[in-house]
């Protein structure tokens, strides 16, 4: 098949770029190179199934860039749009981030489909369009959707940009409602953050937040692999999934502790007072993926697992970058 | 108070205005001036409570003449957002449409909270936000949210945009899910459309559709008064409630022989076979204001009720148009 990946350069979409090149698809992946890096596509521009074009989705004079590179290659079968800002805490400031680079990057990605006559969008969107629904578990029908981040807010905006084109030019839609997702190549993140921090100030670890917010984490592995199931498999005009590991998750003090543990043992770990990292965190979740599980898909890494394959590669990385 | 109404010349804004003005509360309108007119202000500018400003909220470069505006006032206590695309249909053909005047107008009306410090936040939502659920009721916590067209995906972006901000710099939210409104000044619907039609070709109504669509209607006088009530009786965070005349709603071949009964009596109805109107047009629907009603709300006029009083006023409205 034919498929577009935006977002491509990114932690996800890089990865997800080769597993589809590795299953012997032919992939056109854009990315505005803002926060991604042509480096993590070393591998795949290495295979000749692989084409990548820079262009800034988010901004409409840009999109033909992206539709005369699609139209050299054929009848696009698949769009996978994962291009979005990243990076929760950077929106608190203004809405615009989210706004330019997750919502009107979907618009644009959405006006490709329609134009190329692709039939078939996925979508990487997010637990945080629930909001903080206290003890409730996050199920796909939970309702009402009051996301309180801006990139919450931008990944809802984008599933009902999406819901909408379903009944014009799209025959299916998936909407992966993705966990905190955690490996390599790491461009943000707490595990990230932390090994960051000890490397920074060796010997104590400051944590935003009180330690006790509790989250589930799933390996990037364990998320393609869930994401082209999940394709493969379900065939609703709408398609929703929450992707998770199917556990309690790990507190952010294990965090810590696990993080200080493997990258400078010893060192003092200080919290702050409240059980939110910033504003429009989720402190704590009940991540509901009986669904996908329903459908058949069997994680590998439990949250604890993909921590701590993780933070090894994210030493590793963080070492080679020195 | 003071009070900004975006929106303001169109056929709910300029009816909103005046019963502000009547109340005693200052009113800034603001609109763009593309479906409102001048002429539904004609009451309102005569009082020295209003003041209006020319603005086009979707358009940044404009913004700091509605700020300018609003601070030449003091301080701004409400901003009651109205200002979007108010005809479905416009926005089938592009999603470009919803995405300037409905959504990109809402990030532009909580930014001008943000920096006049206005903590409360009024929008005018809609029953489009819910899709297609078929049969089942369209309750606040229904989910997920799938809307079926892009004016109703827009709304939903639009809410998830104000239900971020909350977590910011707005202390209330008001999120009124409206079902279809009638009345004067009538600029759109089903209503207009149909005595239009009979004034272009006597003796004929061509009707999208087969008739059979059944959808609830609440008069303007009864929409405005229970926003008000809302607004001054649910104080929580963010407050979402369907508005609707609670009743079964009436068919779409009913108000066809109404308006020819009316407007133009023994012509002939032609309907179309398709139960939907047009691609995003949501055929029946169940629209749930239990929770309004527990609020203590009551409305006046029934969807029968509404459409007979709505269609004398706008036989009215046609005819002085000649």
């Amino acid at each position: 098949m034919k498929i577009i990946v935006t977002g491509a350069a990114g932690f996800i979409g890089s990865q997800l770029c080769s597993k589809l090149l590795v299953m012997g698809h032919q992939v056109l992946g854009i990315d505005n190179l803002c926060r991604g890096r042509l480096d993590y596509l070393l591998s795949c521009r290495a295979n000749e199934g692989f084409q990548f074009v820079e262009v800034d989705l988010a901004d409409p004079n840009q999109l033909h860039l992206a539709l005369q590179a699609a139209q050299s290659i054929g009848q696009i079968d698949q769009l996978w749009h994962l291009a979005a800002n990243s990076d929760i805490p950077a929106g608190v400031t203004s809405v615009k981030v989210d706004l330019r680079d997750t919502f009107l990057s979907t618009i644009s990605s959405l006006e490709l489909c329609e134009q190329l006559g692709c039939r078939k969008f996925l979508f990487a969107s997010s637990s945080a369009i629930y909001g903080d629904l206290g003890t409730d578990p996050m199920m796909e029908h939970a309702g009402p959707l009051l996301p309180i981040s801006n990139y919450g807010a931008m990944k809802l905006a984008s599933e009902a940009a999406i819901s909408a084109a379903c009944e014009k030019y799209l025959d299916h839609a998936y909407f992966f409602r993705f966990p905190n997702v955690v490996g390599v190549p790491a461009t943000h993140g707490v595990l990230l953050d932390f090994v960051r921090k000890l490397k920074q100030t060796p010997g104590i670890l400051s944590v935003l937040g009180d330690g006790t917010q509790c989250k589930p984490y799933l390996h990037v592995c364990d998320l393609i692999d869930a994401m082209l199931f999940i394709s493969a498999t379900a065939n609703d005009r709408r398609n929703i999934f929450n992707i998770g590991p199917d556990d309690e998750g790990v507190s952010v003090q294990s965090i810590a502790e696990m993080v200080v543990a493997e990258a400078s043992p010893g060192s003092k770990i200080k919290y702050g007072s409240d059980n939110k990292g910033w504003i429009g965190d989720v402190p704590k979740f009940q991540y509901d993926i009986s669904k996908l599980r329903r459908l058949g898909w069997v994680r590998r890494l439990s949250s604890h697992a993909a921590l701590t394959r993780a933070l090894r590669e994210i030493i590793i990385q963080e070492a080679s970058v020195l």
